[in-house]
């Protein structure tokens, strides 16, 4: 196996290689502390400076307004989906829910545990085959939850939904740091870290002051949002390696252009994939509608089952790894997140073009 | 400062430097997959290895019976704390708490905005000087909730009490691995990974089968602790990083001689440190009563809050860090973890009294 290879997965997945090369020169001695980062008190300002700056940098660099606090809190964006409904789902309030994929729908039952969660739109009836954009928000609603991307089918929430006052909360796990959001609609996001931020077992919840100030006082401290912010993110000992390493991240995206320069580059490797499919469509499918399709997860079907398992096989052995759908499925997916090099994007859309003249239908 | 620190913090603390070293090695290209660990797929085999592995090496090393299952939950020892009285202590169930520290007050304080805790006994009038041990857990208690050791102070709770049929649920953050437990009175303990197991962000929970069953069915997934062991902790995402290096710490825990070494090394450390103390009354004062003193976290003062600074200040000139108390008090503390050199010990043994040797009450 090469010492690199282009991963496709969907989450965990590929990370910038000068990211993971910086924390390895400095894992086990850190800055010249005679000690490891994971082994430093979090009550140190050598740990407070990269507490800090990461927050500072996701505010930078993903244009979040002073309206907003962010807050790491460890537990993944699974939590997350226990805490909203805890939090803001509280006796006599009710919230809609947009239905586009597994994720959705699994935080919609975690919700409905909790209060009255109702459906204001899905596309379940159809696979999640294209996202529902034709509905209207009941002004008494908390708030509208939504999947900004489907990694499962590979669809994604383009436009965020006009939704008047009511607060939009949004599991952005999957296209955070993708392109500009309105934050002025947001009350609350989160993204489980997995994809462009770093490794797992954490999530980033950026969340409107108001909506702390709204959190549920009567929960058991950690999960409560409020409490949370009032402690900057440290009110139990953080997941210092996941914010160390989102720090990195967060550094190198800077460097690469920011947002824009993430926006671009999502919308030409979309195109390059999309442009094979798009060109071979008796070869290659979607499983979503045109206007719908992730820039993120990309996933088509082959002609056969068959060949959906060779191509991510035979693309294994050519150095690019994670090609298969969503593992109780069938189907092909490619998972590009902002760290993916180019030369991989290139490499699966020359792939793409080969195996289909290899393999004829 | 030299490339290795005598680390005394109670929490991130000193790990194993060999556990380390190899994490270093294999950070960027894990065993020749040409991608990190953190970029690997949870769904691999090459991280369930690691997964499954780090779980049979904690029922082994830490002689953990078939009747308990091994939990590995994001989130850290603060959301057991919201965790446990949310899925035991359901409507007319009441819990019995022993009070013998500040981490023991905030676990009641939060099973307290959940249901009906109460304290079986306490010493938090005379600031946690003692352990209680005489009180009579009630037959009809959902459980007894006892913290094992009590990091700011410095206590220890040297014998599990006898309960009858009641379990006992235990926070064993700062001393797990250092003694056999009795695992037939233990319906579930947890520890907040930072101290004798790995990094922040996670916390192992060690609970009984029976117990996992009642788990509170009415709560969002995250929340039961059911859910977890069904999915053998890959529910969501795992805290894969903190795994990784638990794997690791157990790997070398056993290479050390297993938990009957560390029970007996955390006696020496424990008698080297608390001899000089014992010898020195005038000079140097623990927080607690002698029976029941910690052999994790030593608590001493000297005899001014000056002197307690200094000495402080002074050992990190000779490469001992985190001597200091908790960090809203004065004293000083030596945590003396697993992986605590014995040239760590006996230079701190050397350092105290030098430095009362110069600095004479």
């Amino acid at each position: 196996m090469p010492s690199r290879i282009f991963n496709f997965f969907p989450g965990p997945c590929t990370l910038p290689l000068s990211v993971l090369e910086k924390a390895r020169d400095e894992f086990v001695n850190y800055q010249d502390s005679g000690m490891s980062l994971w082994e430093t008190s979090h009550r140190t300002p050598a740990y407070e400076e990269i507490h800090n700056a990461a927050k500072d940098l996701m505010h930078e660099v993903f244009q979040i307004p002073d309206t907003h606090d962010i807050l790491m809190i460890s537990g993944g964006g699974t939590l997350q989906f226990a805490m909203i409904p805890m939090n803001f789902l509280t006796a006599g309030k009710f919230a809609q829910h947009v239905i586009t994929g597994w994720w959705a729908k699994r935080a919609l039952d975690d919700a409905r545990s909790v209060g009255d969660a109702r459906v204001i739109a899905s596309s379940e009836d159809v696979n999640y085959k294209y996202v529902p954009k034709d509905f209207k928000v009941d002004p008494k609603a908390e708030y509208l939850y939504v999947t900004t991307n489907n990694t499962i089918v590979g669809s994604e929430l383009h436009e965020y939904p006009e939704t008047g006052d009511i607060p939009i909360i949004a599991d952005m796990s999957s296209d955070i740091l993708t392109r500009p959001v309105p934050w002025d609609r947001i009350g609350l996001s989160f993204a489980g870290l997995t994809k462009n931020l770093g490794p797992g077992g954490m999530a980033v919840v950026i969340a409107r002051k108001d909506m702390i100030e709204k959190s549920n006082k009567s929960l058991p401290t950690y999960l409560r949002y409020d409490i949370h912010s009032e402690h900057n993110s440290m009110f139990n000992t953080p997941a210092m390696f996941c914010i160390y390493i989102m720090k990195g991240i967060l550094e190198w995206t800077k460097e690469q252009g920011g947002l824009e320069a993430m926006d671009r580059k999502a919308d030409w490797r979309a195109n390059k994939i999309y442009g094979v499919i798009d060109k071979y469509p008796e070869y290659y499918q979607c499983l979503v509608d045109k206007q719908d399709r992730s820039r993120t997860n990309l996933c088509f079907r082959l002609p056969t089952k068959e060949m959906d398992k060779k191509f991510s096989i035979e693309a294994l052995a050519e150095n690019m790894s994670g090609l298969a759908g969503y593992f109780q499925y069938g189907f092909c997916r490619a998972s590009l997140y902002n760290a993916m090099p180019d030369e991989g994007v290139e490499k699966l859309e020359q792939f793409m073009i080969d195996f289909m003249e290899r393999n004829p239908a």
